[in-house]
Formats: structure tokens, sequence, C-alpha cells
């Protein structure tokens, strides 16, 4: 007997048939003999239509009647998946974020989770009562709804199963695990059967649209083992294992301990449409990269890549960062009257580049791993802009025209084309 | 300064325009210095969205997970009107049932309410905040979300008004106010600027569906005065004031006493497809009626009038009674496999009929109102198959096809028709 966590994302729970396969899959897992919470998010398409809503009704909007609009889809399908599964003769219940209550602080639209009162979830779950709980939203310490923003219904079942105790937490999506590559790009891109929470981390934080970053953090933090799988599998199929067989459907995401053999690269991610904006010449002392990167902040300009070479004189250098093609203008504008702040030779720039990410834990251990990368990118005649690196990660930003026949390249030199295995 | 309730049901919050229009009204009565509660419906198809929802899930469906889904849609009004109040530049904020609470006993889907705790309201009232609170709704013991069935809002509103010692609760609907008859019956129809609680309560309880009996019970028994008017009206214009002036727009439910210049008949209500059952030759004797009546009870078979004569010869007597047309046939095979609860020689009916009614409290003190009903319908060869009174009322049942000329007739025999006045 396992207590697991099952997570469903909004195309999981589109319409009322989609409901039921998802209900099957619990089914399932309580015929099984686990204890089973379930977290589910709106219904596909619905928080859309009730954000637009709340738009259309005022240009400026309070963001504490925000969330208790929204809030509302994620109840409707906690009910619906309640009644799907009693239709099943599965014993179950829906709570509402501020029934459990899962608390939160009062950041609305973004609040994070404080805390789970597991008390009522462990009764239910001990007397093998399904719980449908809503996934994005909680409520503030004065008693308002809050949501978490979006892709908010990871974490809550991620921090539901910290808070339960849960042997494990399964996010059931509509693609069926963790890729080597996007598969859109790369048609030889392998599911991965592990992945380490940093590994993760990096690839959600990349553009690997599976798992939302904040939810990683939290179950890498608390040492929540996910699966990610498919709605889509046959619900009686084998699932991911506690005791990590392989072959299993999905990608078990775990400590890097849990993997036996791990490999030196994992995946590869891309981001396209990422600009760069260079600084020449800006003066090489304390606290002038704090203006550059603050007067950004103060405009909510996101900064990716940011790269500063030692100074060949001690006194003047360069600064090269990337900012989202969208944001490229309000950038340069941003940074041109924020002359007061800092100094420089000239601001100058180009949209169209494409940050390339090769990501492993392998890397710690093994030298070469980015100059394997250099190396594959230099074969195909590809000229490198910026290198930054991590602990697990090397990426490189490259012209937005080469960016797939890079990717497919590297796959291909890691060794991780399908064919391969 | 008085203290208002204003309720907007479905039709008056059918989309953001709406419910734009519908804040205008409340920031009439906000800039005329009055204390606003606002009561919300779910936007008009939205409620019935969600039920169907509901039963797509599953045939039989667990009537807590159903409260739980439908509540959904209250709550999202509030917020919208909360956010187009707020635009408006009134400070205003959104409460769910179980924010407020209002607290209501364990009846899923048809729940009463059992208290409201003013304390919240009050406090926000005092500060000129506006309290939009979801309507239809509130909360169980167990802490569950409960619903108050179709129509609820109406008694949500009444009740809240009570509980906050407000001076007036404004229904606001798509008619602008209670008539004498139907108007799409009786053109001639006359909207009436006062109408006392007993003849509201025979009207909604006889088809008018302008308010809901069971919002009229309470409003009577709470002592809280109710105006019917149009959400369509300019929202500009003088309201139903609390020094009653006549002439202002709507109709006020009000007590008896209130209403200065008192008419023998107050309205004529028409309603359709009424079968009646006759039971000839029953035994007269105590606790027959209650086998009759007992048997289609459990069948969940409302009876409507009810006539039973006193018999010849003390031992054998005729009861007849009338049910919805739809219910006709299931109330014949119950009464016939009732044959042991009870003895009769024959059971016949037929569909078809229409039940007349008409209404006013000037029957408690004048004679001959019903004399004069029965005259009116003799001039024009209308046969009165049923007759019942109560003490503000006497309701006819004849042939179906009549049914129009009949109220019509009555219309002006009365000398309410619009002409008249």
């Amino acid at each position: 007997m396992a207590r697991i966590v099952m997570k469903f994302g909004g195309t999981s729970v589109a319409d009322i048939d989609h409901i039921r396969r998802a209900a099957c899959h619990v089914v399932r897992e309580v015929e099984d003999g686990h204890q089973v919470a379930v977290i589910v998010s709106a219904m596909a398409g619905r928080t859309n239509e009730l954000v637009d809503l709340t738009r259309r009704a005022a240009a400026m909007h309070d963001a504490r009647e925000y969330d208790a609009i929204v809030a509302s889809g994620e109840q409707v399908t906690a009910g619906l998946m309640a009644i799907a599964l009693q239709d099943r003769g599965i014993s179950a219940r829906s709570f509402a974020g501020w029934q459990v209550p899962i608390l939160t602080d009062n950041v609305h639209g973004a609040a994070r989770i404080t805390g789970i009162d597991p008390k009522v979830l462990n009764e239910r779950l001990e007397n093998n009562q399904v719980c449908i709980i809503t996934g994005f939203q909680g409520v503030s310490p004065l008693g308002r709804i809050t949501t978490l923003g979006r892709g908010g219904s990871d974490t809550s079942a991620v921090a539901v199963a910290a808070a339960i105790n849960a042997d494990r937490c399964d996010i059931y999506t509509d693609v069926d695990g963790v890729y080597t590559a996007d598969p859109r790009v790369v048609p030889k891109a392998k599911r991965l059967s592990f992945v380490s929470f940093e590994e993760m981390l990096e690839m959600a934080s990349l553009g690997a649209k599976v798992l939302m970053a904040r939810s990683v953090e939290v179950a890498m933090a608390q040492k929540v083992r996910l699966a990610v799988r498919s709605t889509f599998d046959d619900p009686a199929s084998a699932q991911v294992g506690p005791d990590n067989k392989p072959g299993v459907p999905g990608t078990l995401v775990c400590d890097e301990d849990e993997i036996m053999e791990k490999q030196f690269v994992s995946g590869i991610t891309l981001a396209k449409s990422e600009a760069k904006i260079t600084l020449r010449d800006v003066m090489d002392e304390p606290g002038v990269a704090a203006e550059v990167f603050g007067a950004l902040a103060d405009e909510h300009i996101v900064v990716d890549m940011i790269v500063q070479n030692i100074s060949d004189d001690g006194k003047l250098t360069d600064i090269t960062f990337t900012v989202p093609d969208a944001e490229y203008d309000k950038a340069i504008s941003t940074l041109n009257r924020a002359g007061d702040r800092f100094t420089c030779r000239s601001i100058s720039g180009s949209r169209g580049g494409a940050k390339i990410s090769v990501i492993g834990v392998g890397m710690r251990s093994h030298a070469g791993i980015a100059a394997m990368m250099f190396r594959a990118l230099a074969e195909k005649g590809i000229n490198i802009q910026l290198i930054t690196t991590s602990e697990i990660k090397t990426s490189v930003l490259i012209d937005d025209e080469y960016a797939e026949l890079a990717v497919r390249a590297l796959h291909t030199y890691y060794g991780l084309d399908a064919d391969d295995t």
C-alpha cells in the first residue's frame, strides 16, 4: 500500500469524457490498494475565459476579486471528478483550497503556499476515501481566496504530497514524460525513465513545458518523488512504481542518488526569440551591474543570460545580456533613459537569438562536455555569440536560424538519439 | 441615509455589459448616501451549463458535489460586480456564502438558511464599502457549500436584509414590477405600486414568476420591505423610497398596514395544464384523505386544489383534486395501485384544466367578491368545475380553452384595466 498524489492538468480534464478517462487512472490506483489524493486544474480554456471576463469588467482589477473569480474553475472540476469517481463505486469527495485548508500568503494572483493542514486529508485517506483538491489556489490569512499563478496546480500537488507524506506525486499531462529534447524539433528524442530534480529544474526553467519550475523546486526541497506521465496512456497499464522498475511509462523525477545509471547529458533544450544587448565600455567598478539590471527590473523586464568579461585595463568592460525579443525595444529605451545611473560608450544589440542548453548532472564529474558542445557546433559552422555555464548546464546563444540544426546535431553528438539505444 | 439590499438575477447580470448596467444602479444608491449590500445570481445560463455538466458526469450524483459545482456561478458574478464597481470608484468587495458566513442546514440542493452572522457585513457597510454576496448558497454545519435550490437568490437577499436590518430589499429583474395580471394575457394589465406580503405570496405560489414564494414568506416573517423593479430602467431614475411616494418605478411589497388605499382585488392569476382527478364513493371516515394524498406524496406528486363535499348520507363521499397535466398518468396509476389503502367506486379524471384565481386582501372585509367572479364567468358562458377559497383568494378550475378569455373578463369586471385608472 502506498500513498499517491495524482495531478490532472487542464487538457486532462478538458471535458466530461476526459474527466472520466482521468478517473480511470484513479480507479486503477485505488484498486491496487493505494490511498489517493487528486489535484485538479480547471477544464482547459475555462481559466482563460474567466480571465477574459475579468479584463472586460474593468481595465484595472482588484487581484483579490480576480482570484475569487478565477478559482471557481477548479471548484467545478473537483466536483465533477468526485461525481465521476462515485459513479465508479469509489468513495470520493472534493475540497476547495479553503476547506483543506491550503494556507497561502496575501500575494493575490501569485500566492505562495505557507502551510497545509494534513489532518482532514489524513483522516479521509486512512478511511480509503479519495480526496479531490482544487489545484492552483488556497486561502489567505484574511480568509480570502488566493491563486498561485499560472501552472500553480503542479505546485499544489507537490505541496499536498509533502504535507500528507505521499510516496509519490504523479503529474498527469498530455505528454508521456520528459524527453531528451523537444520531439517536434528532434524526431529521435527519447523519453527519459529517470531525471534528477536538478536536471528537471534546469529543463523547466529553460522552457521544457512539462512541469513548472516552482513545483520542481518545492519537490526537491521536500524530497517529493515526481512522476510525469500521460493521461492518454491505457489506464490499465503499469505505473511508475516505487520500485523504480525500468520500462514503465512516464518519467520519474527523483533524487540523483536514486538514479543508478546516470547519463552525462540528459537533455538539450532550446529557447528561441532571445534578443542580446551589449553595453560597451562600462566603468568596471562595484555597483554598476546593480544599476544596469536594477533599471531593467524596475520596468519588469526579465533578463536571462548575463556575461561580463574581465576588463583588459581594470577600468572599462563590456556587459552583454539577453531579454525576450518582445522586450527588446523597451529594454533599449529603458537603458537610454537610465543614463544618470551608469555610463557606457554605446548600447547596441539585436533580436533573433536562440539559446541552446546542454543539461546533465554528469557534467559535475566528467570534463570535456562543454568542449564537445563547442566542437559539435563548429563542425556545423555555427557561430557562438555568448556562453554561460552552471554546475550541470552549458548554454550558448546562437543565430535563431541555426537553432533546430544545432539541437539535432548536439542530440546526436551526445549519443541521445533513440536509434542509439 | 438608508441601508439597502439590492439583488440582481441572472438576466440582470447575463454578460459584462449587463453587469456594468446593474453596477450603475448600485452607484446611484451609494451616491445618494446609502449603505448597500448586493446579492447576485449566476450569469444567465451558467447554472444550467453547470447542472448539465454534473448530469453528464454521472446519472446519479452526490448532492454535496452538485452544490460545490453549481455554487461556482455566483462566485464569478460577485467578483465581476466588485471589479465593475471599483472601476466606478466605489469601494466594494465580494463575499462567497461561506465567507459571510451564511449558515444553512445540511439539505444539499435545497438548503434552508439557519442564520447569517451580520458582524463582518455591518463593519464593512459602516465603512461605506459595498458588500457583494453570492446568492443561492451558504455553508453547512460540516463546512461544505450548500445551495438553496432554484430561485434561492431572492431568499438570500431577503435573509441578508433581515440580518443587517436593511430598510429595504430591492429585487432587480427583467420586469418592472408586479402586475394585476400577466401582460401577455391581459394587454391592459397594470403595474401595482404596492402589494401586501399576503397577496404577493398567493401570486408567487400561483405562478406569477416575479418573486419566489419562499423569499416572500421570509420577508413577511421578518418584516423586510421588498421592492421589485427592472434592471433595464434608467439607472438615474427615482427609486422606490422609504417614504412610499406614489409614481415611483417598481412595486413595493410590504405590510398591509402600510398600504393606504387598498383595492378589493389586486390581481388575477392563471395556471394552465392542470388535470383533475375524481374519486367517487370514498368511505367518508377519518384518515381516508390522509391515505389518498399520502399515496401521492410518496410518489412526489404535488397536489394543488382539493375539494371534498359533505356526503349526503354520512357514509360515502367524492374527492376531487388537481395535479399538473404531466403528472396525470402517474397519479392515476399510483391511486390504482394503492387500492389496499382506501376503497372507492371509481377513479376518473381529465387533463386540460386551467386554474384562475382572484387575489386581494379586500376580500377579508368585502362580501360578494367571489360572487362577482362567478357572475363574470357565467356571463361569458364559462363552466366552473371546481372552486376553492382562502382568506384572500378565490380559485376556480375551468376548461383550458377559456383560460385567457376568463382572465381578461375578470380583469375588466374588477375594474383593473389600465384605461379605468
